[in-house]
């Protein structure tokens, strides 16, 4: 990807906004749609976007790349909305947190060869064009999730685009992904959810939370129709994970509820003892 | 209490050996110990101990005030212990977390009038006297749970101490501080420990945790025998306010289960509108 072409970004949300301040930033030209016309009319305004990309992808035609930065449950149906326009675009990536069902979807419209799954672990709590930024992406590690067909040429290229926004980026399949991804990153999503909703039964306000109550609860107020796409999209291998939390809530309870003191401190030493290990220490 | 007097502080951890600092930087005379050899010699070697004390106490005789920063489940046989000690100490406060049975213990050993219980809101993951530091209690809500016989004396003592180190004091019963700590902070605190547990039986390691899953377990590196014994103290009020996380970390699941897109969105939303609720929105 070099600095003097052109990438379209479909969704200025947090990921897609940020990515396209970046891009035009260095010099790409960025052309680019959100369904929120506030939105784009700012990317427009404040010089990030070059051009308006119509809902439908008219004036994505000539782009070098194509960005699908959009929840993950309406990434599939965008790619085959595009997909009259896409026959001559080299690269078409996404930004999604899940990744078996856009690459299959890809496969599936016949255009696995220049596919590219993406996934920059770069967002927080914020949404929205509002919250997207310059930097985001630095350092932030980006996986890169061919399909099945996918070429050297359209895998260099991908890495390219996100390493040139400051992405580390690794290759790793889609499967891989979900499942590493529901560990690290939907589950404590759901986890902060839960204490939030729960909190919110009890009445007890957030702002008599202390330090760690806020840390605990900050990704409480991530976005609804983001992670209820996410959670869709991932859920044969994050209701298990899920369960897992369930399983250990209810060991602490049932330990307190006999008075078990052993059993606590066993707990409570299991998660410290995670908590405490060394950075080399057993896979992702 | 003035600058002049002298303070004893039992247990040099994270929180005692923090105040200690504090009084002795602002001139007060502190005398302490700790069951930990090393930290009561480092505390006398950095000049913030004029004297140790004695693990029964011996040295506290003629102080201003006594301070026991022990874990809460240790409080009442130390108050028994330091009995005979007392008679002219005109202020006997502590630091733990929950407060209703060292206040129910300070009452039953006859000095109810001389004591307040106390709790600073300044602690985090970190332990023990090498993470003690000056500044500690600057700006944090510390909660003062007066007998059913404190005197305004002895009150208004415990309000001069906290308040000499910064902190914002509030009076408050002891039944309600351990009703509303259990929500906003022994509940974030077992729901940390029990992702990291959850995670640790998976084999994810914490290095590959992005921002936010690090924010969520932050609290999972706390110390084992001070909750184990916070959890124990506090547990009927606890229990069900667990039991409110596992309902909703089982609604989002059945959610999953069922590919309800509504119900997820609808959990997400009640979290996410509970965080996003200003100030001013209902009790603690």
């Amino acid at each position: 990807m070099t600095p003097g072409g052109t990438v379209a970004v479909l969704g200025l949300g947090l990921i897609g906004g940020s990515l396209a301040r970046d891009l035009a930033a260095r010099g790409t030209r960025v052309v680019g749609h959100d369904p929120d016309p506030s939105a784009l009319r700012a990317a427009l305004d404040e010089g990030v976007l070059s051009a308006a990309v119509s809902a439908d992808g008219e004036g994505i035609e000539g782009a070098d790349a194509v960005v699908l930065a959009v929840p993950v449950s309406d990434a599939p149906a965008l790619l085959e909305r595009l997909l009259p326009r896409l026959a001559a675009v080299p690269l078409v990536t996404d930004a999604g947190s899940t990744k078996r069902r856009v690459v299959a979807a890809a496969e599936a419209l016949g255009i696995g060869p220049r596919f590219v799954g993406a996934h920059p672990l770069a967002g927080d709590h914020r949404s929205g064009w509002a919250a997207s930024r310059e930097g985001l992406f630095s350092g932030a590690r980006v996986w890169l999730c061919p399909t099945s067909s996918t070429t050297p040429g359209a895998l260099a290229a991908a890495d390219a685009l996100w390493s040139s926004v400051g992405g580390a980026t690794e290759a790793i399949g889609a499967e891989e992904h979900d499942r590493r991804l529901a560990w690290i990153s939907h589950l404590p999503q759901l986890v902060s959810t839960s204490l939030g909703a729960a909190l919110a039964s009890a009445r007890v306000s957030p702002h008599h939370l202390g330090r760690g109550g806020r840390d605990v609860t900050r990704l409480a107020g991530s976005s609804p129709p983001m992670w209820a796409g996410i959670a869709l999209e991932n859920a044969d291998l994050l209701v298990p994970a899920v369960a897992q939390v369930e399983a250990a809530l209810r060991a602490l309870r049932e330990a307190m509820e006999r008075g078990d003191r052993e059993a606590l401190l066993d707990l409570l030493a299991a998660a410290r003892t995670w908590a405490d290990a060394p950075p080399s220490d057993g896979p992702a």
